[in-house]
C-alpha cells in the first residue's frame, strides 16, 4: 500500500483514508464523498479488526459482506482499497500496542476493556501503512475520534483528522453496521437513543445546564423504553469525555444488541 | 523535520536517522559513519527523553553538553539535527504510548520500569516525524535494538533497522555515556562486565553450552568485583531476551550508576 502512496505524493497528489470495517452504510459513503471532495485520491480500507473486540463480544458475527462492499466502493469512485488478512496486519509474535491514557478507560472503554488500544494500534498502522494526508472518522464514534485526534497528535502523524455528521435514519437511529442485527420490535425499541438525544438538546435549549438535571433527562428516556438496558448516559467534554462539558453520549443494550449514540447539545437535534 | 525529509524524498534521495541522547562518544560517531555510508542523507535526533527515565534515575544529571554534541556532529559530516524541546516532544496533556508486551517488562524492562515503553514511543515519534529509510542503534542497547525492531514491524514504519557493534575502551568497557559518572576507583570495577562477557565467551568458545553453567560463571565473575553489584546476569535469546539463548547480558551497579553490557557468545569477544 505505501508503494501506491509514495508514488501518488512524489506525483504531488493529496490522499484521503477512509477506514472501515466493511458492512458499508450511509455513514461510510458521506466520510467517502467528504474525502473525494477534498483529495486528490481517496484509499478505503476494510479491515474486521479483530483485537478491537473485547472477549465475548461480536467479532465473528460481525455483519460481512464483501461483495457488496467492493461494489459500494467502485460506485464511489475510490481509488484504491486497502483490505489486509489478519495474519498480515498481526502475524504471529506481533505485540505491539498503542495506548491513550486517560480516555481510553472512561465510557466505551469502560464497558469494552481493551476497545480503545484495539482502535489506536490499527488506525496506528494504516497511517504508517497508507501516509494519508487526511482521515475520515464519523461522528457517531465520538469517543474513537477523541482517541484517535489525540494518538495523531500525540505520535506526530503528519495527517489531518476528519470527522464528518452522524447519518440517520428517518426516526432519528444513527446509522450502524450493527443495527442488522435488530428484529422489527428491537429496531423500533432503538429510536430511544435519539429520542433521549433530542430531548436532551431541548432542554439545553430551553436554558437547562445543570449536568445532573441534562443526565437525569437521558437516562429517564432511555429507561422508559423496556427492550432496552442502559449502559450509560452522561454529558461530558468532547476532548476528554469528563464532565462537565456538552456531548450527550449514550450506550444501551437491546437483546444481544449494543447501540451508541452522541449529540452535541448546544446544537439542535437534527430532523 | 518532516518537510525536510519529504522534500528530500521527492528528490530520490535515501535518509538515514540516528537516535541520540546527546553526550555523543565514539559509539555515537560509529552508528553515524555508517549512516553515512549507507544513505544520502543522515539526520541526527539530540533528546534526552525524561519518560523513559523511572522516577529515581538519572534524567535531571544525565550528561548534556550541547556545544560539545554540535562539534562533533558537524565534524560527522551530519544533514540535519533534531533537537526538539521537551514541550515540543511532549506538551501538555501528551497520553499516548506505544507498548511492546513481553520483552518489555524482562530484564532492563523489570529493573526500569516504563523504561521501554517510554523508548518505544519516543522512537515511534521520530519514525514518524523523520520518516527515515534507515534507523541506526548501538548493540550496545541489545534489548532496546529488540524491541525497536518489534515495533517496526508490529507498526508497520517503512524503516530498516540497522544496528552497530558495540565500540570498546581498550579495557574492553563499552562506550555509555553513563561511564562519566565513573570516579577512577570505580573506572576499574567497570572493567568487570567485559572481562565477565570475555570468560563466558571463552567457556562457549570451549564447548560449554549448559545455560545454567554459563550464567554461573558471569555471575560468578561479576561477584568477584567487590565494587560492583550484580543486578541480572543472563543468556537469552535475542529477539525475545527469554532463555535459552546465546546472548549473555549483564547489568551492574557500581555506587549510584548503573551499567549494562552484551555479547552473542556465539563469536569471539573483541580485542
Amino acid at each position: 500500500m505505501l508503494e501506491g502512496s509514495r508514488r501518488w505524493r512524489r506525483e504531488g497528489l493529496s490522499i484521503g483514508l477512509v477506514p472501515t470495517m466493511g458492512a458499508l452504510h450511509a455513514g461510510h459513503l458521506s466520510l467517502i464523498a467528504e474525502a473525494r471532495r477534498e483529495n486528490a485520491i481517496v484509499v478505503a480500507s476494510v479491515f474486521v479488526n479483530p483485537i478491537q473486540f473485547a472477549p465475548g463480544e461480536d467479532f465473528e458475527r460481525y455483519p460481512r459482506d464483501p461483495a457488496r462492499d467492493a461494489e459500494q466502493l467502485s460506485g464511489a469512485g475510490i481509488d484504491a482499497v486497502y483490505r489486509p488478512a489478519v495474519e498480515v496486519m498481526y502475524y504471529p509474535g506481533a505485540s505491539t500496542r498503542v495506548h491513550v491514557a486517560g480516555i481510553s478507560d472512561r465510557l466505551e472503554g469502560a464497558a469494552r476493556p481493551g476497545h480503545f488500544d484495539g482502535v489506536a494500534t490499527v488506525v496506528s498502522k494504516l497511517f504508517t501503512a497508507v501516509e494519508p494526508d487526511r482521515a475520515y472518522f464519523g461522528q457517531k464514534d465520538a469517543q474513537q475520534v477523541a482517541v484517535v485526534r489525540r494518538l495523531a497528535r500525540d505520535l506526530d502523524f503528519p495527517v489531518q483528522i476528519r470527522v464528518c455528521p452522524t447519518v440517520r435514519e428517518a426516526d432519528g437511529l444513527a446509522m450502524s453496521s450493527r443495527n442488522a442485527y435488530l428484529d422489527p420490535q428491537e429496531r423500533a425499541a432503538a429510536g430511544s437513543l435519539s429520542a433521549a438525544l433530542r430531548l436532551a438538546a431541548d432542554a439545553y435549549a430551553a436554558g437547562e445546564r445543570r449536568p445532573e438535571q441534562l443526565r437525569s433527562a437521558l437516562q429517564a428516556r432511555l429507561e422508559a423504553e423496556p427492550l432496552a438496558q442502559v449502559e450509560y448516559a452522561e454529558v461530558v467534554d468532547p476532548e476528554t469525555f469528563t464532565s462537565p462539558g456538552s456531548l450527550a453520549v449514550v450506550a444501551i443494550r437491546i437483546g444481544t444488541t449494543r447501540l451508541i449514540d452522541n449529540h452535541d447539545l448546544s446544537m439542535r437535534f437534527p430532523g
